[in-house]
């Protein structure tokens, strides 16, 4: 896997949350290509000099696809205002329902995608790509009803790991998340209860966020949770470091949520109150991290973040 | 009917939509006159030297009903803070249960005015006047339950024709076009299918906008489109082409949106994500366009569009 | 409309009801051709020298059609096994989704037939017959959607009226009657309500039954309600009385039910506790009347009652 | 009870309004403590040379709790960042599960504080303040589940009265004001309705706001309403005025609104749309009034109004 | 309190079951008085050399009501026709909206009847009568929405004791058991939980059954609970064991049922798979115990148990 | 493994359905042994000299388990009144929450048991015995939220096969039948679409019943689908052709169902209007065919059938 600095900006001064707002959100606007009726909820990983990423464009159909974006800094981006074609050997598996929240990981020699793949109702479809020109179809990993399928970036005991979050057909207010295990990326089995919901930010659903992150201390996982009000859904996000041997076991979750929708580009939008993370960069050596994640349903937006104080307060604060 | 140029303002340099807004939107604010919560999903007409309209104007008590009002240049408007009283024989159709989202029509000898009207839950209520003085109550055309009633501009075969979408007593999950035919415009029948629902911002229910405009190529329509989130319906609106003598014979259809709710004024307000249109001026000579639609269930506003543009839409980004 | 005497048998010692069983009841199995899953909700009216009716019949795919059927005495049936086919010259119109709930009234010349229409949803069909061997589809006489449509049966100040309720797309936890009036049987307007839900077995929607019965002091409807408990509807039936000039002036409503699901076949079958009249054979010499009713729906059951009777227990159990 | 001018800002030039917003709403920000998500239906009162109050503030958990705060003013407030401890001998209703909305009172011989209290579901906590530095909790006054349970400032005939509003136990689509009687502030009984729904904005449910005041014509309350449009609950507030001698009969009760979410901060946060007032300040000698109120369920706005206006309103649009 | 014995019929050779079925169930049928549609979940007392008993019986317009009746043995019955008169002071309180559901008491000078009664939605209602020829009506003992109130038959600590089910306005798809306490009938606090839902046939909601009865081991209740099927609610009872002192204190509860809907009479009828006792009558010199119970909502059905048996099924089968 | 004779009673003189019930039918009755509740949709097979099964029993608490049970004849049934206790090493996985509808299969040496299992929802529990002494607990095949998990008596193409229903985490108002594929029974994949709900008796969703047959034309499967009637499901069965090698493809499909709930023990009970097939013995010389089913989720019944007959029957009644 290529290396890249990844994008920064320090904590705002006065300002004492362990993850704070790029001052310059969103850094994708709703329509930075022609077809886009929003961008959000995307994945990014270092490529090549710069960073590359499959995004979630839904269009003025408000069909939801994947689409290829690249960008020299991590901040500005160019995207390709058609969809990702996907080969695919079974005409059956490569139609087209619809495709959403991608994540992206580099994993032994290549690119994983997974993503919310219809197929008779959501579930995880999961493809591969080297060199972000060419993009496989590989599976349906998971039956239906599934969402929010992401993978760990290494095996574990020889076996591949994923998370996921069983659902229902509809806007499932019900939601825990299960790790399953495989030999080879297309059979799954050995499903694990990994945590499930709490009060608070996190009583109705939740979801894993971007590809887990290792640490000595455990992999570290951002999930959304959500709550519902009286006024529908509102996403926040949090964390949890799950064991490295045996990653169905949480060692500490973090109580309060991390980041929850308080900006205007996050509360307002096509779904009101979203904040979505579905990729976190870290550069190893400062410890500094970048989390990608959707707003409102509509725009994608930057946050940052230290490693070391994101386990400080996962020492700290968790719990209940 | 009498004659007037339309109100315009040209497409703003590098947007490429089809359907643009007008830079001082809102038109018409929520509390233009004193009694009123909000003024939205409002029909205008050319009238004289200018234009008249009848707005849907929601008072302090959230109690809906239609005033009238009048504009020299469609832009700047004055309402009445009473309602329209109208004239009507039977005291028991004259009752006020609500009054909501009228259309305007110049119809062979006078105006129709089409609305969803109270009667033992909403249905189609029409009521005709010569000169926005005096407005007399015509018959309930249909029964309950049902929304959008909107009367074609002209007889087709010696028969009025009237669209409108059967709903339930609620907020209606569901939703499709009928039309029905009429020797009188009191008794209605023959009632036939014109569209339905489908994916995307169309997918939970559709209805008409303004009055169908007839072109060469079929009647011009543009309709509303609702989308399910998990924070409740966004609605969009789009257009499609019915058959000039069989009206119930879609010809095309559009598939993406022409405008759907991205600014503040269309996402903040009593109903969040709202753009509903229910009226659209053209000017035959120039081909322009002005499009009265309601933002938010809260204001007015104004979108300009050009006639070959939109029929230029339909041809090439018609299908599903 | 040739004359019968109608099926009797006289009220059981100690029974004080006004109406009584059938004792041997039911009188239509729900397999008496072989590709029924059910007979019920059926009308009959009497013809040449006994009777014929048209028959809800459920086939074993569950798919709702209508059959015809002939009687010598009113009690013992012999029904085609083959659906009615109907004539149509619009092959839309013709198309077959679904039918139940049929009347029969012989109005001027011939006999009509309403039922429950599949077109885009449940509406009122229209069809008539002179002879129960040819049968021609008039049109739907109203929109989507809509239920238990009966005709009068003759015209009343030059107008056709025809009882419907409005409901909605699936069970419908609602429903009142309303009458509509027509010049030609195909268009329908001058729409008044009739009458809506009460407390207790009537509170939750109301639906017109038998054609009404004219007698001096109004027209006489048995009608059904519907009480929801925890497990579900019951369905009951009662009585009313319009007036004769202005149908939709209820002069009296009968507080208690008539008859409500207590006997087993009534409260065991493929929808338990139902009791739904769609028939009432009058002897006027006599006054004996014989309320032909589907029971769960799944079988069809016969009850009497003298028409004095009913009019009486109007005068004095009239009211809330 | 110590007494303190009250805030206060002039109606703006050209506002005709009953209740003005204060031009530097909202007062308190989501975040002034940093525990904070949110901070809002929150009650004032005089204490000492300026105010105090207990204050609904979620964490970042989203767990509901009560924190004191303190101002000079009543505009500038210092809160603190832990929540009120409760002194409690019962360990059981001592055990935290959620405590929000509070309603303060001086009554007799100390402050009284009501709130919506978690005990096996929401229902009203009953507790005391001398000083604001210790607080005993009293007792649950009434079973679950009930909300918006708030105290007259005397008792009437020898007895205390608490105005609530029984609940479901989720988001309740229904409520109406009930009174309650006691002898001790502990066993309630002869609990009597007040009101219930209306139309419009207050057609979903109603219920108690701010502590009523005493004037000669009555008990003047203001309550909030709640409408539910296709994306949600809208609360908006009002006014009625009760009966001093026997307080559930309602004398006079306020048609339109005085205050609907119309401003940013009240249609955009953590639910959308939601004006919510828990308490009013009167300055008998200028009949000055500042109203605190919750704003879109995140940040605490302020009001004014004057007395004689209020009454006057409730005099003239009086009605359904 | 009067004595008599008890109705009474020994377990059936080869049943093993703690309680037993009297064999000429239903003892008093649907239709025993005229005006009935239903006569069930009723309660019976000792009374003068027999039985006196409160009936809930629905008339044929499904009017819920209050009737009473005699037996000289408990088997046999005679119910008047007319519901009981309540004297009552307040007309606002006298009005009937329902009555249902009664628990009958002798405490301390005169028998209590709890009920659920309609005041603007359900709640407990409260009378007395020395003679069961004269009623009282005292007061609605707790705010609505309640149901289930059952006092206990002596003070504790000087406080009467009342058991209740918090509910909501409809069919209550949650419920648990409270306890409040009063020191003169009128005035109800310190409410206390009692038991909530536990899995398998009481995992919808519980509510207490019949007066409770002091035993050496603590308070025997009896009481129903709710398992929700895909068609619908099925309602069965067991028992627990309360605290002499502090009866909010569960000492042991049943694991199974004792009795569910199994016979005809419970399976099929009004409300289909309901059991729901209301009184439980003991010979303590024998212990003998006769349950009396609603079946169906439809009849009213005899079971038999003897206390040792009872008490040791809830030594050995307690948990959960 | 062994071979028996299946038990078997000719079609009744005058019957000509293709499925016929087995006169003395229920051959289970829900209190067979003493804990038991109900027992029903259960499994059998042949083993040594009779047969063997596997047993959905409710116990009294309504807690659902397995047990094991034998029969010499297929008719009469002993059961253990002990759950089958299951050898699991992983302690969480062995952990009761429930288990329900099972089905057997003989697979290569060994029997296999699929059946609901909770684990944090309900999925397909997989486990395995030799002699029906022992039984060892596999792994939980797929993710929650499944049911009706059904193998095939062989591998396809090396792989194992198991057909399953996704569900959601309640009564599940959706579902089709799906089948993945498996190199070790442990880990699965390649999951296809096989077919989905219809019209009519299968339109709210649809589950593989027993195991699937082998037959020249294709695999043999009978499945239940479910009709939603007002009052709740309705639950009948009916018959589908799978291709030999990709069971995905449907060859045919029957349009009426083979037996739908109209006797009295399928119509009343836990869950009236139930027949629930999970048991399919064949005799290949002579064609006959035993299939168990649960009645009304109380009992369990027996049908009989002709393979040459069914077949025919998807030969002429397949479609729509």
């Amino acid at each position: 896997m290529p290396l890249a600095n990844i994008p920064w900006q320090e904590r705002p001064a006065g300002c004492s949350d362990v993850v704070w707002r790029y001052s310059g959100n969103p850094i994708i606007p709703r329509d930075l290509i022609p077809s886009a009726n929003s961008i959000f909820n995307s994945a990014v990983v270092p490529f090549e000099d710069g960073f590359a990423g499959v995004f979630r464009c839904d269009n003025r159909r408000r069909e939801m696809n994947l689409h290829r974006g690249f960008s020299a800094d991590g901040f500005a981006w160019t995207l390709d205002d058609q969809p990702i074609a996907w080969d695919c050997d079974d005409p059956q598996l490569g139609e087209f329902e619809f495709r959403y929240d991608p994540r992206v990981v580099w994993l032994e020699d290549r690119f994983y995608i997974t993503w919310c793949n219809g197929y008779h109702g959501p579930t995880i479809g999961l493809g591969s790509t080297r060199d972000f020109a060419r993009f496989a179809f590989v599976e349906n990993a998971l039956l239906p009803f599934n969402r929010n399928g992401v993978l760990f970036p290494r095996r574990i005991h020889d076996r591949y790991l994923m998370l996921s979050r069983p659902s229902d057909n509809g806007h499932t207010p019900f939601g825990d998340i299960f790790v399953s295990q495989s030999p080879d990326l297309i059979h799954w089995g050995r499903h694990r209860f990994v945590m499930g919901t709490r009060g608070g930010w996190q009583s109705t659903k939740v979801g894993a966020g971007p590809v887990p992150i290792e640490t000595p201390e455990g992999w570290l996982l951002f999930y959304h949770g959500v709550l519902t009000s009286c006024n529908g859904f509102v996403y926040s996000f949090g964390a949890a470091l799950l064991d490295l041997d045996e990653p169905w076991k949480v060692i500490r979750r973090g109580g309060p949520y991390l980041l929850s929708p308080q900006t205007i580009y996050e509360c307002v939008g096509d779904v009101p109150n979203v904040v979505f993370p579905c990729a976190a960069l870290l550069d190893r050596p400062t410890g500094r991290m970048a989390i990608y994640y959707g707003a409102a349903d509509t725009v994608t937006a930057l946050a940052f973040a230290r490693l070391d104080e994101v386990l400080e307060f996962l020492r700290t604060d968790s719990g209940g």
